[in-house]
């Protein structure tokens, strides 16, 4: 399963500013759900509230109402890939330095973090956490001798490499940074009087805010004292956005980068019908993966469009083990197929992309058993050869069937009678700013060299 | 909202029958959210495991595997709409008598239990719940002087009118009864060498159990020492099944009353389109409810389908309250509209039903809001004009909009600028065996004449 | 381990009842940890909170301060020696029938329930759980023909044989009963313009409540319209009040069956140094069952009272289990010796009672190896021999150690130097009317005959 | 109410480490009540657990048999005076530098805090709590540039002042360490292969483990390869132990500083009836604070011993507020006198300590309410009259009543017919090595000099 590694929330300047930080996160609830933390500042100090578990969980009346004081607050959401789900590595990062109390919360991952945390270490840094946050904030305190906050976080900025999006509480400042690439999103609107900044413009919609633009890559916002102050922190990097947040993780209703996402995902399928036609009678997706590529599949194409896959909106994350003789139940218990939809029939199913297979493969069984006579599938993105050292969790190389098999041998494994990915060419003409995308997924080009210790662990709780 | 009352489950002869429950309710779970209970018999006597909330949250690893021994168990979801959510008033309701432990499920809703109420008061009986449940068992236990526990039942059953399907496991016997009237579904399946009951077949799906066939109207299916023994318990009326289970109730890939779901409302969405075609960009539903027709919808209309709602999946039943101006927060939570879908368009909605109104009226006001140029609605049911008095939550009459306003007005109070409700014979035409169906809550016609108590409570704990 | 099995307190006509009556079972918590409820009459309808597990645990702010309404409140707890621990078996126990709201609260043990059960479900009553209370409810409502409650309630106390201290709302009455033997405590107070009713008087201390007595064996107590009114329900026999209460169960603040506890303990201390003089370097207790009969042994014979065994306050009654090798931890972890006060000491422990001795001997066991010089033992009551059939949890007759053992034995078994036991006369004469109470466990002479069933459960959940 | 601040405990080289630390913190769970931690090392890394509330809630069989793996342990228990109760400041604080995990278990106060987190904070050190711990670990890194890790230990205590028994898990090795002054106890033990460390020897008797001897002031135990090293780290003060571990806070069974606590208290009450005898009727204590010495007056006067004051066992931490006219109730809850023993009698108090007074005076006058016709009090140390700053809770000054008012104001304000203190010199002459302890509390002598900024807090969460 692909893991998106996090969702920011920040506001500044509103009343009930613990409160709209909820519901900012709880919009944006898909892009973490392993811990969430709401921290604000009160004009004294900073209040926090953390805990493992989704928004709904960790956050009560009391929080919102009472502990988490103050009119700036900032959100975090976190699905962690690396080592043990822990309460030690969820965020925002609360630290002190130099007088000030200061709170991160970052999306993205950093490719040098264990040359830094070795240098630092050397100097006599201490770490309570593998959190890249923590490398972040470490830097900033050391090139704070002489230096104002926002010119430390500039020079920290030089020193970090890879992909981050940045909230950061500063005392009374609230500072949105994007790297030079703008590998991840951040987005920057408004309600009422006050400025809001999140990962994607879902949040804004459900806040009523208005949405205003992207952060640039690498620009520094900061707001102060109700001011917009924007700095360029960076030299200007070929943009390399990460193309999954349109193809899969953003939400369907959210803006990222500039892009409408639910347009993209349709033109994805209508491109997609266009590069390959074929007859079935209909085309389905396995919800919700597929949805939006097979809504614009099927108005391309001109076959029917059905939503025979059913799905349990009812399965949590855990469910007690089931007995031995129930394959694949993990699978099954999500979408049931409605039968009389699968019997004899020649089916076309669109789906957004191809990880391990595993899970399709179980789905494209159960259809044969069900007496499908046909099945093909239609993928709305290039096959994914390369792991991301950026924040998809695309596990290890090893893991990814495309990059070690040939679209005919997947289609033989995972039991299709033709299967078709989208091509790159094909992707980007489906997307604005074609040049602006990291495709190194798909192509291997990483737009930031990832080093040799990149996955390596300095340790580990 | 509209709200069944209850979802069953039985299995007899399973080594893990109670884990074999959970999974079925886990299938059931959208037919009952407040409370869910598994009984077991080991032969000897019987073990109940009941909690409020989700099948998830009331069972654990130590109940399925360990407390909840026995190869029959029987299992019951709960949603009430009158009184207090208890636990006292959920089931498997449990009873001892003559020497035999009772364990009762019940779906439905009876028509005179105020009547049978008072006068097993009057004879002497106590009462601990306000579930009709208890009444059936009072009466069969008076029944039983002299008489089999079948034979008592069956008594039983000629005294209570209205709707139920029950499950009764009595002793080492599992009974499956459906009313003469076959307003509650109930089939009958097999697993292995186990017979299966459940109000919808998507629980035989996840069990990779067999479709047997419908329990019929007034029969009484009992497995005793493994062998199925069917009787009929009371002269069959004309069938009157609860169309509602077909247009909402029911999972789309479950099997209720002999009928494939997804079919009949693809189908009903089908002649909606016959019945009135309207020019539009596209068709969309609110997901879920209108998906199922629109999809029928747009194949027969030739429009384009959209999935232009977007839902948020972690919306669950509780989260903190929003503040004063966040307006119609409860309902924007759970759907955003993808906003470039909406802009300047003509937008055909396909809805499967309007109850109150309000919902859907909000949802339009906000499509307005973002600037959708027309909106206009078809509705795969005819107006719901009656209440119900069988078990389905229509709250009262004067909460139904087509109950005291015209078409036209409610496409008024709703913002809409055309409103179309499929006819009843439309719907019916969109069914197998139209004549056997309870139109009650469409035109008045109530198969079982409820009588003056029939909404009166004896008593509230 | 002696276990009571339940705690009663009541009140009429207090603007706070629930509040009062959480408050009154906190100080009778010790009579029973299983289970609590409170109900309350609101002068329409009866509100229940019932929980397992302490006081504090199953009640919070929403209970007293809003759920339960109104100005009469009953509330119990539970210690269940009988089959599992259920909610279901959890207290007050609440009914309806001819018309009205019934809750009872009961502390005893029947000894003819299996017949009572056998000849209703006879005659098609049917049983929800195994408590006393249900039978008592089934037999009053068939008494209601033509009879009032009170009339009723009258007949049925004439059916049902053994110990019963009865609390019972009936919409809006509380009523008081104690069975013609006056097996088991119950104490009427006043508190303000409220009748409160407790098992035991450390209820009405902490309410400030004014005792004002005993209610009488055999009489039934009547708030109505804050009115009190005295019945005498049956012919009055010889009281046999049960002593273990002034031995052992009752909080020695408290007054029970109008004798005050501290007192009557420091007296059988007193009684029984007299009875077995002996010379020692001190005189200590196992905090806390032998503290207050060692105050009196101590005052009458001179020698040091020492409080070298010292509880560990923190422990619950639940922690993870200890490794294998930790013997007897759960006998340590309670009690740990001051060793410097053990060693090469002639030590003189006085206890309550002794059940199955496997305590102590650990506890002996454990001052040997510390290094005592000589272990004596005097205990304040005499030997054990006969089973309770009244509610007082000995286990079986196998299981008291002094119904098959000799004193010498007895003191071989333990491990200690010299063992003596309170003699019977000696016991009464630190009484307070020594002709009332029942000494069956002491002598075998039962009161109330327990006839052949009644160790027999009709059934069990 | 006073307060210590915390509980070690730490094991060496036992195959269930955790589970050892488990039930050794749970014997020093009177140490502290907010929060407790357990880590282990399991050859390759630290694991921790850690929580809000009692050991018993905090950990359970999955921690203790699964996750918490190796065979060194350390665990520490907190109640926390400053500032929140926050989970991010439990302990053991776990770090991670110059490649080693490091965990520190700290309890005291030190005195230049301020000064210290000043320096370092200016030296880019960042802070995440607001621990002394951290402080410490920060000094230790800064120290590691050439020197080991027990040498930067060493130079790290030569900076910080004040009170600290520190237990430390660095990689591999366990390190047990007292302050120069021996404010805090430690002691060490040995159970099969075992070293263990803990606060007091009550944890020793519970794992059945040997007492060896207490950690000396100013020395470094280093528990490597199974083997012991002892340094010296500091030049030797004059010791200056808590003299209140022995007048309150350690458990009666324990040793601490080299002294049986029974012993000391026992002593201390005789020399105080030595000092001040009075006729009364009897002496008692309020339990459980008076219990050890009255029972040392009671011998020493030869007035006897009464328990009049019953102690409430199931008063947990919270229960439901009361009502407005409940005067005094959370002081009533918690003891309650057995009436027939206040009556006209002359009652002679023994307590071990006043801090405010508050209490004691709410008892008092319940016992006069009750009818009592004289009530002296004698209290077991000497009026405290000067905050204490190396972590024992007596609050501010200004809270202290012997700080402002003289013996007679103090009688009068609580109510008593007299009230005397044991002397200074009494006191210490119920103790061995009288010179050796901390009288600052009392005389205002403070052994470490707190400094200016003593009480500053650098910031609070």
């Amino acid at each position: 399963m692909k893991k998106e590694y996090c969702g920011l929330f920040g506001i500044y300047g509103h009343p009930e500013a613990a409160r709209m930080a909820y519901f900012g996160l709880y919009a944006l609830q898909h892009r973490g759900q392993e811990s969430a933390g709401i921290v604000t500042w009160d004009g004294q100090k900073i209040r926090e509230q953390k805990g493992m578990g989704l928004v709904a969980d960790v956050f009560n009346e009391e929080h919102l109402g009472h502990q988490l004081k103050g009119q700036i607050a900032m959100g975090h959401l976190r699905y962690s890939t690396t080592g043990a789900s822990l309460i030690r590595n969820s965020q925002p990062f609360l630290v002190r330095f130099k007088g000030m109390s200061i709170a991160v919360a970052h999306n993205g991952n950093l490719v040098n973090t264990y040359e830094l945390r070795k240098e630092l270490e050397e100097q006599g840094s201490i770490f309570q956490t593998t959190m890249d946050s923590e490398i972040i904030v470490h830097l900033i305190s050391r090139y704070m001798n002489g230096y104002s906050f926002e010119e430390a976080l500039s020079k920290a900025m030089s020193r970090i490499k890879g992909a981050y999006s940045l909230l950061i509480l500063a005392n009374d400042k609230l500072i949105a940074v994007r790297d030079p690439n703008g590998f991840r999103p951040l987005s920057i609107g408004r309600v009422g009087d006050s400025y809001v900044f999140a990962s994607e413009t879902c949040a804004f919609d459900l806040l009523e805010a208005e949405y205003l633009r992207c952060i640039n890559p690498g620009e520094m916002v900061t707001i102060d004292r109700g001011s917009l102050i924007s700095t360029s922190i960076a030299e200007i990097q070929a943009p390399s956005s990460c193309i999954f947040e349109l193809i899969y993780f953003a939400r369907p209703d959210s803006i990222v980068f500039g892009q409408e996402v639910y347009q993209a995902r349709k033109r994805m399928g209508m491109v997609l019908a266009r590069e390959s036609s074929i007859e079935a009678d209909f085309i389905m997706p396995f919800p919700d993966s597929g949805m939006y590529a097979g809504v614009g599949y099927a108005h391309e194409s001109g076959l029917p469009f059905e939503m025979a896959m059913i799905r349990n909106h009812y399965v949590g994350r855990t469910f007690i083990q089931p007995t031995q003789d129930m394959r694949d139940f993990g699978v099954r218990v999500k979408l049931n197929p409605a039968r009389s939809m699968i019997k004899n029939r020649n089916i076309l199913i669109v789906e957004d992309s191809i990880v391990r297979g595993t899970t399709i493969k179980t789905r494209v069984k159960k259809l044969r058993e069900l007496g499908a006579r046909e099945i093909h599938m239609r993928v709305s993105c290039p096959p994914i050869r390369y792991p991301c050292y950026y924040g998809i969790d695309f596990s290890s190389k090893g893991e990814l069937i495309a990059a070690n098999h040939s679209v005919e041998a997947i289609a033989r494994y995972i039991g299709l009678d033709s299967l078709h990915y989208l091509s790159i060419e094909g992707l980007l003409s489906a997307l604005n700013n074609r040049q602006d995308f990291c495709l190194a997924c798909f192509n291997g080009q990483y737009p930031v060299p990832p080093g040799p210790n990149c996955n390596k662990l300095c340790f580990e709780w």
